[in-house]
């Protein structure tokens, strides 16, 4: 692979243990991972871009060829920009897939050479999003077998 | 069964006849069915928790054993509490199937001994769900289809 | 056809070369296509019901069997006044699908001598999609792959 | 429309009250429908083809817009001798709209004028299948919920 | 419960370690579980029923309120017979789910007071199926763990 | 990558457009692509094994980092023996999606080091497939629309 790095996009609000998993394979297969959390202003979010950003830079920190950043521009203006030609998802279910074909799809309308490849979560993961995780922590539950351990006392 | 105690959860925003039918069904099949409303303050709904409870009660009202209760916490946490360990859902199609074992998954990394039970709703109630019966009142249309005629004249 | 005229109904926000794709297909199948834009006041849309129907208007002038109007009611009532038999819909995937048989069962509910007919969007316009272009609108991108030749100016 | 006429193709093995239903209702919608049986010597059936034509016959007897054949070639090679344009579907689930939608798309490849149009089958119709009425008469079951009344004393 | 007696359904050829959580899952919930394997001659099956029959026996030796039989009738028959009310059946994913509901459906409609009640599999367990264990063993693979314990020398 | 090489394995019976897409774009991402047509004497095929080595051979000459083979064995056990670590697969539809899962989630069982990645087909090839392919082909149409340029003169 000559420009062997890939980008994992996602609003990370907040960053779990799918999540992390799914960053750590794609460490395993290109030299270098840009997690990329989406900073869209029209969206709501319970957590704000910069402790999204905490999180997920405590939860790769000391893995070399992760790198983390925020953006604020379409997902394939920022790969235009980086020179990025591809991207990685986790899927969970078909509701997932139905959903992630359509970006898949659109971002390759609007930037052709853009490969978007999509691995399958781990079955233990399946339950896991960050909407759940929401959730839980409205009611003041507990989401330490949700989320990453480095973030669970950041929460 | 030892325990045989069923809970029916969902926002019932309002009750409609697949609500009723499902619950009615459980009702031969457990010795109590509790249909639980969930009042989820974070979420915006059409009718305020406490008409949403007068609804569902004047629903069930003669069904010795299903109990009507509203609740404000994670539904695994009332499961807890009341010493609960079936959850029932009916399932219109595949997009139902897709959120409900989102849900199901989740419940069960919360709460392992947890079981949810999936009913089919039944055909003739597949075109019904309770934001089909908000969009028709918006518009003041007729909505005696869709819910239990219990309520008709209370919306 | 006795009866030989056929409602597309949408919320066209705005409208999209999927949706022209769709229109037109059916001026071809039907006598009369009624391009009928939802005005619902409790949702949210980018662009304001007039400026939409203007981009739904400019997008089939010189077409002689599609009119255009938007609708403030049920559909199905809308069918009712017009004395409409038929709708038809695009669908893209199984996402599409499991939200359009929802809609159609209920409407057939709602009025059972209603038929909803659906199409298959033709491939190369399955990434295309009104929340994918106002996506790329909030962010200033180029939209002109996805919404029809007519508007592009117009946005 | 200039060339009023449908094609209801399908194994028809044997023909049920879901078919007979989709026919009918396209016999509202179009001036002629032709349901032709295809005869794929490839595929094993449990009746032969001169029986289900007899059923197939037996059953739209007396509407006279509705004719029936059988043919032993692509359907789109029927559509192109018989000037056919137009394919309708009834569809029952997702596990249907998957399966028709890539016969719809293949149809398209290869003959590109023809249009593929799809009915959602009436909800007290979706448990019907010519494969479960086969699975009933091989255990010498009842089948009269399934197939049409013409055929009963048929089979 | 009056009649807490549930029918799991399968062909179990072979039974796997999917099957027999769902089984044993089933048996705290009901008073009664029957394990019933379909001899439907006309389908091909890797081990004969008699095979199935000893794997499935040896799986649940020891659980006092699983009984396994095998059958030669209609699902619904079986039920009619025994005077059963239930059905139980595992879920792994989305084609699952559209596979079984028509087979529910179907049942309703041959035998209106049959319920059947869908348990999702645990996610450790979605990638098993019997077709899988079948496709190692024609190659001499290791099924150690996709089937049970118990059954692993037997094969 | 210091394993950078990608199974692409399947039945090829033959090889479409469609796999061509996928392959090529495989060897845009990998140093190494190996197309492994699998040999399952229990699986009846169109053509014979020999035939479908020489199609795929035909397809990829002068690619020079596409190597083709056949194998008879499991999936997993080629991987091992050839120390590949990822396995590359194209997705149609909801349909194929739930069908590859199933594999993929058996194979992770059977070897977890392997990693499955899909690719999203594109869009002007959905409608393409071997089954497709042979059913022209018995009829005696025209398949240069669905198979690789390279192998239309060798059918």
């Amino acid at each position: 692979m000559n420009n062997n790095i890939v980008l994992y996009p996602g609003s990370f609000d907040p960053i779990t243990k799918g999540h992390q998993s799914i960053a750590l394979r794609a460490a395993q297969m290109f030299d270098n991972v840009i997690v990329a959390i989406g900073n869209n202003p029209d969206k709501k979010s319970m957590f704000p871009i910069e402790q999204r950003l905490r999180f997920v830079e405590a939860t790769f920190q000391g893995v070399p060829n992760i790198k983390v950043l925020s953006y604020n521009c379409l997902t394939v203006d920022l790969c235009r920009k980086e020179n990025i030609r591809y991207i990685i998802r986790g899927i969970r279910s078909g509701m997932d897939w139905n959903a992630e074909t359509a970006i898949a799809n659109a971002n390759k309308l609007l930037f052709p050479p853009l490969e978007t490849l999509f691995l399958l979560t781990e079955p233990h993961f399946v339950g896991i999003s960050s909407s759940v995780v929401r959730e839980i922590l409205t009611y003041g539950g507990d989401v330490s077998a949700f989320v990453p351990q480095q973030i669970v006392n950041m929460l």
